[in-house]
């Protein structure tokens, strides 16, 4: 919607592309939200909104603080031996909580999950566009084990970080990679090793 | 401490007892609180907790609401063939989850243990006493190993019941069963099934 007065300002159009998102998002699911809707709102061009962020990917990470982008982890999974998915998969969730930044907004987002229906459908269906979906076609692994397998590194993470039960609260990366990798790599293949 | 004036009703000292009970907790967590403490703060007599409560776990369960009470669970998981514990455990984490109001309260304990230090010690130190150790004990499981098949429970009621992504939200239980229980059991017995 096209206002009177002043063109805003760069700051100021982004913050409200940023306010506006997040009201859209919260109302509409990531699905149901479109750039479109979100630049109408912001009283913005659609074209400002894939100059500052591209994609609606990406306004939704920046809208949320969502403090990784999925887009660059996927590859990091699924680039190297497939019987290693397990191990990347477990390298990579450590590696990333171990950053307290990055923890600090896991938790806001994990709070809000917690406290917000709304904040619950949004970023549920973020997962699946962002991660699941992508990782399950990569992989050619049925949704319900790639889910699964997701349950037990975001417990690992919860457990080992948020709550900090001990001993997975200080055990060494390395034996943690070694008990759990395992695991994931089942998910993945569909059986257990055969040793 | 002794107060003038009339002495309280049962409820209304039930009530106080509750109250000192979280602030105790809360400041010295739940290995630092005492029963004596908890009733010197409440003003009662320190037999009066144990007439209403029992012991220092279950004036910690009424007093923050903990939907289960984990010494009746400890033998629903220990008692059975040992080749089943693994079963035993994920169908009772979704018989627990599955229920709605059990369901509302276990979410305002994430929330609080998300958002408070204080919370998250004195959960971690209960589920430690009351949980973990006595299972630990019971089943001779190194501690890492059952922390993190804690990890994985704890993450497959995060998913589907709070998060709800799919299909893991939808899946029929015996399916989640035959996933999941072969990797908890993995974690209790130490070695992949052979077969």
């Amino acid at each position: 919607m096209a206002r009177a007065g002043r063109r805003p300002g760069q700051t100021e159009s982004r913050q409200r592309i940023l306010v506006a998102a997040r009201g859209l998002f919260g109302r509409k699911g990531y699905d149901g939200a479109t750039i479109r809707a979100i630049a109408a709102d912001a009283g913005v061009n659609p074209a400002l909104v894939h100059h500052f962020f591209g994609t609606k990917e990406q306004v939704f990470i920046a809208a949320l603080n969502i403090p990784v982008n999925p887009a660059s982890l996927v590859p990091r999974i699924v680039d190297g031996p497939r019987e290693e998915v397990g191990q990347r998969i477990v390298r990579l969730i450590l590696e990333v909580w171990r950053n307290p930044e990055t923890r600090q907004a896991f938790l806001a987002l994990l709070r809000s999950v917690t406290s917000h229906d709304a904040a619950v459908r949004m970023l549920r269906q973020f997962v699946e566009r962002a991660m699941l979906e992508r990782l399950a076609d990569a992989l050619d692994v049925p949704r319900l084990r790639l889910s699964t397998a997701a349950a037990q590194v975001i417990g690992l993470a919860l457990v080992r970080f948020v709550i900090g039960v001990d001993p997975l609260a200080t055990a060494d990366e390395e034996d943690i990679v070694e008990l759990v990798a395992p695991v994931i790599q089942y998910y993945i293949d569909g059986g257990w090793p055969v040793s």
